[in-house]
């Protein structure tokens, strides 16, 4: 089984993911993406994947057989898994967890060839309906404490399969960057009694110069202090403080908003890699007052990053307001 | 001029290198590292860097021309820069500094084709004292906060120049992931009244599993909660907190150690591109009895680090142990 250890000094968690079965030699040859051969992702495969839990299928009832618009299916290789008990235990100075949870893949259409940014709205509204959905379905269990939703685009930002899908890990802790980000919202919250991203979305309002767009319930914004060139986030407009809590339109207004966005992305950066990364709070707490969730995209340019992750310290070439500019200009 | 900017939400400092010219369209066809052509780290093209700050020239005083074992140069296009104030000015909710600080390139040898690893030990040694010396020349400038020393190996890691050197930034404020060990350690001492990577160095002995070598001065260990497979630490094993500040020996010292460990990296992981940071304590400081200087050294092997950044949460395939073990058994 997996281990969650957890760094003595900085106190972050980290999964030690023997099931991935990366032995050290391994390393030597890595190949890259896997985009030839036989896709365990396409329609014809389903054997190739862990049996579905759950997919889109209109026309039949039948599981892991081809006629599936999107389909969720366990990780082949679990970085955590459902069964089991955390059993928390010591050893010296160092501590352990069981890696308990949830390692989920949405995959996000039976076409192989198909860029997230180009499914149509439906199969797009359908994914984002899909996201809530497990996160409804997974916080029922009280080991749960965070799921974390994120999609790798490209093998420069780690996709290890061609085929277009997300990933949806549950953690029995919340992760480093989201208690850093809670911790820094309630503190502004306790100063100010406001939420500081909706103090960010109306001064970013009223400058304009880093809004890449504006839509009613939306706003896409290079932030103040992006880490990378062109790092965007998209939030939405009213206070939200969980996914997953969300009336049905902002579901659908999401779509518009994050097609436009990876449409802009793509045609300015020439179809960079990128993740994106759901922010949203820890799902056993209540709303809150003091978080907003939002989506961060960021595309995979710049390759100086070797060590900026070690010591934390960014330096990045673009101006934000640069970046928004070209991402407005951009010809749709 | 650069622009220190902070996030508003974490805290975290980030640079907007403006010097560095990077307009967006840059982006979109972003050039592999510079191999071929005219290397401007080669002897015979000194006019290609600003004028050289020093140099290890064990034949003539002249500057800037061939003849010289390491060159220490500005970068040509610094995120941070030497002259004026920092000017502290907020804009709402913002918080900005002027980018003021130093940023250096040591050429460590003049032989285009080297690899730090197959360096001799002077040349090794003394690059590791030009590390101390320009520390201890910075460090006279109380603007000056943080020295954060490391190299980029590879294009992977972000190296943008193929031939063999590493960076020095003198930052104006500490670095956040410093900030966070500085506290992590800290709050361990107040509480035991012992310095966490002693105990850690005292516990890692102990078990040997994590250990892949283990010399009378210095320690090479794969810690216990590694983000990244194979992420290796040096550390000395009596108690400083400034690399800048040991006795004569431990330097001399240090090279073997280094190389050492370097050699095993490259023989097992096939020459991997990597990183290496020095963890040093910020340099206005007295001598900490809580911090412990270090080095890491992270080779670039997974891909898989795209969301990583975004969410502080990490998944290792390979245990600590199991690369201990693999590094301690490699043929020499």
């Amino acid at each position: 089984m997996s281990e969650l250890r957890k760094d003595p000094i900085v106190g972050r968690w980290v999964i030690i993911a023997t099931e991935r079965g990366k032995r050290p030699s391994d390393w030597a040859n890595e190949p890259n993406i896997k985009g030839g051969g036989l896709c365990p992702f396409c329609p014809g495969n389903e054997d190739k994947t862990p049996p579905e839990i759950m997919a889109i299928r209109p026309l039949s009832d039948q599981r892991d057989v081809p006629g599936w618009e999107i389909r969720v299916v366990p990780n082949k290789f679990p970085a955590l898994q459902i069964e089991g008990n955390l059993s928390p235990k010591g050893d010296g100075i160092y501590d352990i967890l069981n890696g308990i949870g949830a390692h989920e893949v949405i995959i996000e259409t039976p076409n192989h060839a198909s860029d997230l940014a180009d499914l149509s709205e439906k199969n797009f509204h359908d994914i984002l309906l899909i996201f809530r959905n497990r996160t409804l379905d997974l916080k029922k269990d009280p080991r749960f404490k965070y799921i974390l939703i994120f999609k790798n685009h490209g093998a420069a930002a780690g996709a290890s399969l061609e085929h277009t899908h997300s990933q949806l890990i549950a953690t029995p802790i919340v992760p480093k960057r989201v208690v850093e980000e809670l911790e820094g919202s309630k503190r502004f919250y306790d100063f100010k009694e406001r939420c500081i991203y909706c103090d960010i979305i109306r001064q970013e309002k009223k400058s304009k110069s880093r809004v890449v767009s504006d839509s009613n319930s939306y706003i896409v914004i290079e932030p103040f202090a992006p880490r990378f060139p062109f790092e965007t986030w998209v939030l939405p407009q009213q206070h939200y403080s969980h996914f997953e809590d969300m009336p049905d339109h902002m579901y659908s207004e999401l779509v518009k908003v994050l097609k436009d966005t990876l449409v802009r992305i793509n045609k300015s950066l020439g179809y960079p890699p990128y993740n994106f990364i759901l922010h949203t709070s820890p799902v056993q707490e209540p709303a809150l007052p003091e978080y907003h969730w939002h989506f961060e995209i960021i595309p995979k340019l710049s390759k100086i990053a070797g060590f900026e992750w070690g010591s934390g310290f960014y330096i990045n070439p673009t101006p934000p307001e640069s970046a928004a500019q070209y991402l407005r200009e951009v010809k749709l």
